[in-house]
């Protein structure tokens, strides 16, 4: 009996302290109105329907191909379509990149072909290939510790597999062999570098993925092996006789040829202050090899309904809430990097943003980085979130996702939203990456999540700043 | 207490039907032999270990391919490694097919390239490619219904897609598209037909396999798209404008020139009937696409490492085990119906045939094809094999699997061995059939079913025939 009167005492606490803590951000009609877009946000297929669209009309939409041209008319048309208030794109520039096709083989002692891609940005090989021994590294610190001029003439191949984890945790110690892992090869002497896939997956299917050349060292091609391949390589490497492999590139990298692409950014416009913004960011661009459904074809969809939901709406929230699609994420944050740039005067009145750059799940957790006088409104926002199975982390350390981290560094406030990434890393930048993974149940979650967020940021006058 | 005092004495009687079941066909030290046969096959890698070597040092082995002529040294020196008693090789004659390459591309209403492959034995395209529009069917039921001339100048397009069952039930239904479709698609006129890949899964891989020309119709390119490119062309043609695409395939079919290669044969020669074949099959051939791990390299392994274990014994069984590692099974069962042209008026000496040819998982029935006063035998084999959780069938109308069935067909007994085949066509004649796939634990219990059933057979004297 005692428990069971504890309990409801802390159960009437608990309902007193969130009633209060709404009643203090959100009038009762605020409220209904979350209630209501949450209905509808947990019933329509909206969001599916808008990944559909983009998939299914325009596909691949890699940084200077036609598919990111037609992206960019795609999302100004459907912006306006889905009744934001504004829309307009900005230029961003990077360089000619060609993927060109690819050739990997085993030539000795067990010939085999293998499937591999190129990792994205590398150069390609010479015209007729490169037909050298293979020197296995288990991982990127191996490699590292190579003595200069111990691969000479050899292609360098790291095995290293990456770790499944329900918040892509494996993906750091995996993806720096893709990143920089070609130029520390380059310094050893190496012809070219293989890797395994940063995946998680068993399919043959490669996964691609920027790579950085560091300055004043040789650039080299750089490719990665679809796992069971990888598996393949290691296997015959295993048998302890030299291990000879055949590798072709056409790729073509033109760092001086510059590429325009564009964000793209819509707006539904606050009702009292249209100056202050509450952000919603997703990547437009994907690589070219999928139809990038997942990655981030899930971000645009999710973040497009949300506001749509909103601008439905008879009243328009007080604050703007903005929506940047941004352009070349995949190479390296260009586009995140450009909208920094622009809007850095203005960067203030970014009141908080929030990316979708992960996951085809459930969002399980949310991680605030706000100012410690609006903690008490994030918990309000987390408990709204609550019913959804969204808790909140302890922690008060978000610096915003993907594209949003480099608003986040120049001060803009954040909320992450963790969806679970369990499967993310099998198709993340393979052929895969299509509209069947993408979770339509999930869909409707995230996109609940999302449209509670930006009415409740937008509507609430909370300060988030730091 | 009356339920338990009957349970108690059933059990007493099972027990006793058993122990004399065993005792009619098995002496105590053959009982004993049997159960040492399952402890080694339960707790050695060794039948893994068979699919290591094959697919690491072998690969694909299509007919007519490097890979096929490799396969068949590398089974002949694996047997003799084995401690066969003999072993020998006989001439399976099959014609030229050339792959080639495949290009699959939507032109119209929203171009986007698609990931297809050629069906074994398609003729090619002009060397231009095709250029057409495409008609959707629901099945093959109607493709078949539609109007001669109907598809004059068209590409014919079937979007069933196969269901997934655990003794892969959904096979039947969908292969027929593959096999009789490009003819019944070229009676109404088509240039070309396209099918959804006959698989489960949704990796963007084609599943390639077999198609049989009919005679006096014109032979059409034919290719089947991976599941998610079949999603994308329906969802481009529920749009319901015209959609258009460009199917290009080098394959080259040369009916004419003859191919050679060869059904590898093995025994372990029995002690007192040396002319009595218990015999197990599996095919060493595989489609070129992936390294044929799981179809049917965990036959060979199953059917190598069983008969490796009696090989092993002090002294060998009564009858000869007989391993046919079968030529050209995916190209329609043309090294089964030569062995069986070969060896017919010596058919009566094979006194039963189990094949394995499907599945990656664990056995979970059998079923016999055998005489009715065999089928005492069989249950207390099935006795033997029920702790390693396989149920008997209550059907006795098995023909033997794949390749096993030609030898069926001319009166062999036979059982299937049915294992759970739930992910079998994910993988099944795709790049992705490779060692990864393979369940190492399953291939014990799998080894030690058959190796169990092989000595049974061998040694027990029963004569299973009809």
């Amino acid at each position: 009996m005692t428990s069971l009167i504890k309990t409801t005492v802390l159960s009437l606490i608990t309902v007193f302290f969130i009633t209060s803590a709404h009643a203090q951000f959100l009038s009762e009609q605020d409220r209904a109105q979350i209630m209501a877009l949450k209905k509808t946000a947990l019933s329509s297929n909206l969001a599916y329907e808008i990944d559909e669209s983009l998939t299914t009309e325009v596909g691949p939409r890699r940084v200077g191909t036609p598919g990111d041209k037609l992206g960019v008319d795609w999302a100004v048309a459907k912006m306006k379509q889905l009744g934001f208030d504004k829309v307009w794109t900005e230029d961003v520039t990077h360089y000619v990149w060609h993927r060109g096709t690819i050739e990997a083989r085993i030539l000795a002692p067990f010939p085999q072909k293998m499937v591999a891609i190129a990792l994205g940005g590398s150069v390609g090989t010479p015209k007729s290939g490169l037909n050298a021994e293979v020197v296995e590294f288990a991982n990127f610190a191996a490699l590292k510790a190579a003595a200069p001029g111990s691969l000479d003439g050899k292609i360098a191949y790291i095995s290293y597999r990456m770790e499944r984890k329900i918040n892509g945790a494996g993906y750091r110690p995996a993806v720096i062999s893709r990143g920089a892992g070609p130029s520390v090869a380059a310094s050893k002497g190496a012809l070219a570098l293989i890797i395994r896939s940063v995946g998680t997956d068993n399919n043959r299917l490669g996964h691609t993925g920027g790579l950085r050349y560091k300055d004043g060292i040789a650039k080299i091609p750089a490719a990665a092996l679809s796992n069971p391949d990888a598996d393949l390589l290691s296997n015959q490497i295993r048998r302890g006789k030299p291990v000879k492999v055949f590798l072709k590139l056409t790729a073509e990298r033109r760092d001086d040829t510059p590429v325009i692409t564009h964000n793209v950014i819509g707006e539904v416009t606050g009702r009292t202050h249209p100056n202050e913004y509450v952000v919603m960011g997703a990547h437009l661009d994907s690589w070219d090899v999928g139809t990038g459904a997942v990655d981030d074809g899930i971000g645009v969809a999710i973040t497009l309904a949300a506001a749509h939901y909103i601008a439905n709406l008879p009243e328009r929230p007080k604050r703007t809430i903005r929506v940047i699609l941004f352009a070349a994420e995949e190479v390296g944050l260009v586009g995140a990097e450009e909208y920094v740039r622009k809007h850095e005067d203005n960067m203030v009145n970014h009141m908080i943003g929030a990316e979708w750059d992960f996951g085809t799940g459930r969002i399980y957790e949310m991680t605030p980085g706000v100012g410690p006088s609006a903690l008490n409104a994030v918990r309000a926002l987390a408990d709204l979130l609550a019913p959804l199975g969204v808790s909140l982390s302890p922690k008060n350390t978000a610096k915003g996702q993907s594209d949003m981290s480099a608003l986040g560094n120049k001060g803009m406030p954040a909320i992450n939203f963790e969806p679970d990434g369990m499967d993310y890393f099998d198709y993340h930048h393979t052929q895969n990456d299509t509209l069947d993974k993408v979770d339509a149940e999930a869909l409707k979650q995230n996109t609940a999540v999302y449209v509670i967020y930006s009415y409740f940021a937008a509507q609430s006058e909370v300060d988030f700043r730091k």
